[in-house]
C-alpha cells in the first residue's frame, strides 16, 4: 500500500475545532398564511438591529436551493426539513442565529431537526384554517376546499401541532408587532438575545 | 388589507448584519482517486491545531444529507456542486474556513461556486487517470475501463481541468504531505491562515 494509499481513510470528524458562541435556531412551525415568514423576517430585523448575525431560511427559498424537484408527499416533505434542519445545524455551530421558516407538518421531522441543535426555539404560528384561508391571497385554500390542488396542510393533509414549543403565538388574535415582542423576550429570557442597548 | 397581510412582503434580505472575520472556502477538484478527501482531512487537522473553524464537505457525504437522489447527469453532478457551494458560502459568511472536496468535473459549475465566496481558493489535485486507476481499491476505474458502469469521470465522462486554480499539486509524483505544505503556504500567503504559533 503506497503511502497516498495509508491515507485513503476517511474521518469521522467534520468540523471543529469548538463551536462559536451564539448560535441558535428558531424555527417556526403552522399552517400556510400563519404567520412564519411575516415573523421571521421582523425576527430578523431585530437581530440586524442588535448586532447579531443571523441567516433566514425560509422553506419556499431553501426548496430552490437544495431540494429542487422534491414534492409534497410525507417523505418529500420530510426530507425538504430534514435538509433545512442539516444547514440550519451547521450555521449555528458557526455563531447564527438560523431563523427557519417552513411549514413542517410532522412532529417526528420537526424533533429530529430539534435533537441536533443545542439551542433550539420552537415557536408555533397558531392560527385556524379559516383565518389563514381569509388572509390568503392566492387562493390556495379556496383551491384546496374545492379541491382543485390536493395535499394541501391543513385542509386534506395533516399538520401535527408542537405538544411543547418553546413559544406559542396566537396570530389570529395578536398583531404581528404583539407577536414578535412575546418571541423576542423569550429568546432574551432563555438568553439566546442580549437585550436592546 | 389587515395589518398581517400588510407585512405578508418576502424581503430580500437573508443573512446579516456582517460577515464574521475569517471565513475562506478550500475547493478540492480533480478525478476520483486523485487526493481530494485525502488532502481535505489533512488540511482540516491543520485548522483543527490552529484554532481555526472549520466544516468539511465531502462531495458524497454531502450528498447523503443534500442531494440524495441525485445522480451523475451532468444536470445532477451541477446540482450537487451548486448545493455544496450554497453551504460553503454561507458558511464562510459565518467566518467558518469551508473544506469542499467534489470530483466537480465542470468548469462553470465551479466558476459560479467561487462567483459567490469572496476568499476562494481552488485546489486541482492533478493525477494521471492511469495513477488513479492504480490507486482504486474498490476497483471502480476497472469497472469503466470494461464498460461494466458508465458516466465514469476521466474514463467516459469528462473532466475539464480548472484554468487558473490557486493552488495545483501533483499528487502523482508529491506525497500527501508535500501536496498539503503547498496549500498551507498558499493560505498563509493569502492571509486567509495564521502561520503556526
Amino acid at each position: 500500500m503506497s503511502e497516498v494509499e495509508a491515507h485513503w481513510i476517511t474521518t469521522s470528524k467534520h468540523f471543529g475545532p469548538e463551536p462559536a458562541p451564539g448560535g441558535f435556531a428558531v424555527w417556526f412551525t403552522g399552517l400556510s398564511g400563519s404567520g412564519k415568514s411575516t415573523l421571521a423576517e421582523l425576527l430578523v430585523e431585530v437581530l440586524e438591529q442588535r448586532g447579531h448575525r443571523y441567516e433566514l431560511l425560509d422553506g419556499d427559498v431553501v426548496r430552490t436551493h437544495l431540494s429542487k424537484g422534491l414534492g409534497f408527499s410525507k417523505e418529500d416533505r420530510d426530507t425538504n426539513i430534514l435538509r433545512i434542519g442539516w444547514v440550519a445545524e451547521r450555521l449555528t455551530y458557526h455563531g447564527a442565529a438560523a431563523v427557519c421558516s417552513a411549514i413542517s407538518p410532522y412532529r417526528e421531522a420537526r424533533d429530529r431537526v430539534r435533537a441536533g441543535i443545542p439551542r433550539f426555539v420552537e415557536v408555533y404560528t397558531k392560527c385556524s384554517v379559516e383565518e389563514c384561508a381569509r388572509r390568503d391571497v392566492k387562493g390556495l385554500y379556496q383551491k384546496a376546499f374545492a379541491g382543485e390542488i390536493t395535499g394541501f396542510t391543513g385542509v386534506d393533509d395533516p399538520y401535527e401541532e408542537p405538544l411543547e414549543p418553546e413559544v406559542v403565538v396566537d396570530t389570529e388574535r395578536l398583531s404581528p408587532r404583539e407577536c414578535l415582542d412575546i418571541i423576542v423576550a423569550r429568546l432574551e429570557e432563555l438568553g439566546y438575545l442580549a437585550p436592546a442597548a
